[in-house]
């Protein structure tokens, strides 16, 4: 049995999405069990009809961290906030893996320092999986660590392409550090002093690579400070947020004709957005910590969450925890 | 009589794209002239039938300075180098402003070190005006500066403002300073460096912004480090270039009826297409310059030369030299 923790009670469209995506997720994978955390109270209306035995357990918390607290400090107060009862559920023994929407400051500050980093890792890292032509490529640091050191951009780009291959199937994955042209010329200082550090790392490092290798298949890993891939990261949801709803608009102007056209075109674009949503991918795995931490978004809806849940089954399956540990333990071997 | 010189040697499409693109412009402005500057020979052909008396001139240049080049080092060896002769002419005053398709490297050192900085100003900026949706929203710098100093991102804050102010009529325009949250106590150490600074600075400075912001109309001018304007403005292109493909492909996987669909469809992307694209922005001002120097796409159409030199003569029309350089000359002054 696989055991995943969701804090069902920082979700802002609210606990029934947590509850509804948990329900999929148990329904799809008969080896799974959830523990929702949260008020019980909150959670019972949703579950009345559900009958998932032990599979399904509800852990009592009485607090929340809100979107807008400061997370250090409410991490601090809120002894017994959801997300910091769901990492402890990991600690405990009780659950493999763990998720959350809530504040994502919060989520890093539970889940790091109720799990603990793996020995010799420096600082953990939240990923993303960008939609690309061919799949998909991992965007790291996307936020958890501004004004990062090389020897940073070096454990995270060892620890992206392990995920890469063991989750994602990828067989020896490029890997590029972000920058802004191929050549080993262009760059910022903190790219000229990584680039020997990750040319001697033991991984497939391509070179630079530019904010469209992202998406055009050139790379599998790109690795960066976590200023830098938050703000792509955002622009890069926010500009196909634009694109899609400028489409619907344009047809709304459009002739007669073409509003037909538009009806006719719904399952291409309904088909096109499930391939390429945030809500397929599920979240962004926290690497590098002691437990499996999933960091989902704070708007998640149900199909998110079954999905987050999706992406904590695949990482307890895969034995993550314990591969990343051997990996920077390998790393940490070879720069002694 | 409003003169803009244009590098004619440089387009990856070729000689004729420029000179097409000349073409449409001295059609579309009776009071523009153009100096196509390069082999005279290689523009002859495209030019046999037109008859724009002195309003056409070709200037020849012997050489020039390809897309693989290193810039200063090209700039220095060949002094007779098209974009090189281009940005001369607005120093010899026989051109008001200019435009090149080329090395982007190749425009920045020909253009700052022939006209050099406007008295003051730290260091030049590459502005990109980003589509969004009410309009758009400046983006500087876009990778003239690696490792930017927090003055430099005031001076451009302010330059970005008086653009959209003078230029594109935004009123009062909503400065942001770009990072990884809104709120003040989320940035790098550059961003908490740059507030105070952009706070005493003399624009309407809303704070910090989040890179979904540059789309959804929060802002109208969001500055940064030209690292991670320029990834983020390539990131930004390539998922419009996937979404866009994306969508084609869809539609060919899809129903007989999808495809019907499609068809029907086009004139609704065409619109969207148009509104939203590099090509009808034409180029980013290279601001901070004692001339006008507009860099375009090296693969830029004729479409989008047209256009380059539209934003050069829009340029010109509202003096933006001569502003640039007293609010440059104000700042300083505040800052003494």
């Amino acid at each position: 049995m696989i055991r995943v923790a969701v804090d069902a009670m920082t979700a802002e469209k609210g606990v029934h999405e947590v509850v509804h995506g948990a329900v999929r997720a148990l329904k799809e994978y008969p080896d799974l069990k959830v523990l929702l955390v949260g008020d019980p109270a909150a959670m019972a209306p949703y579950l009345k009809k559900q009958d998932f035995g032990e599979r399904l357990e509800i852990v009592p918390a009485t607090q929340m961290i809100g979107m807008d607290e400061e997370p250090g400090a409410a991490f601090k107060a809120k002894k017994d906030a959801s997300v910091s009862v769901t990492a402890r559920l990991i600690k405990q023994g009780r659950a493999d893996a763990a998720t959350s929407p809530g504040n994502t400051g919060a989520s890093l500050a539970a889940a790091t320092l109720t799990l603990g980093r793996i020995k010799g890792l420096r600082r953990p890292a939240i990923m993303i999986l960008m939609p690309s032509i061919h799949g998909c490529c991992a965007l790291l640091d996307s936020g958890a660590l501004v004004d990062c050191k090389s020897e940073d951009l070096v454990q995270w780009a060892l620890m992206g392409s392990l995920y890469m291959s063991e989750v994602m199937g990828v067989k020896n994955p490029k890997v590029g550090l972000l920058s802004i042209g191929e050549e080993e010329s262009k760059g910022n200082a903190q790219v000229f002093e990584a680039t020997p550090l990750m040319k001697a790392a033991p991984f497939n490092f391509i070179g630079n690579v530019e904010g469209r290798d992202l998406f055009n298949g050139r790379c599998d890993v790109a690795v960066c400070d976590g200023f830098v891939g938050n703000i792509v990261l955002k622009a890069v949801e926010g500009i196909a947020k634009m694109i899609m709803n400028g489409i619907k608009e344009s047809f709304k102007k459009g002739s007669f004709l073409e509003k037909i056209g538009g009806l006719l075109s719904k399952p291409t674009f309904n088909r096109f957005r499930k391939a390429t949503s945030a809500e397929e991918q599920g979240g962004g795995p926290l690497l590098g910590l002691n437990g499996i931490f999933i960091i989902t978004h704070g708007g998640a809806t149900r199909v998110m969450i079954k999905n987050a849940i999706r992406v904590c089954y695949e990482n307890v399956k895969h034995d993550m925890v314990r591969k990343m540990t051997a990996v920077i333990d390998a790393g940490q071997g070879k720069e002694a």
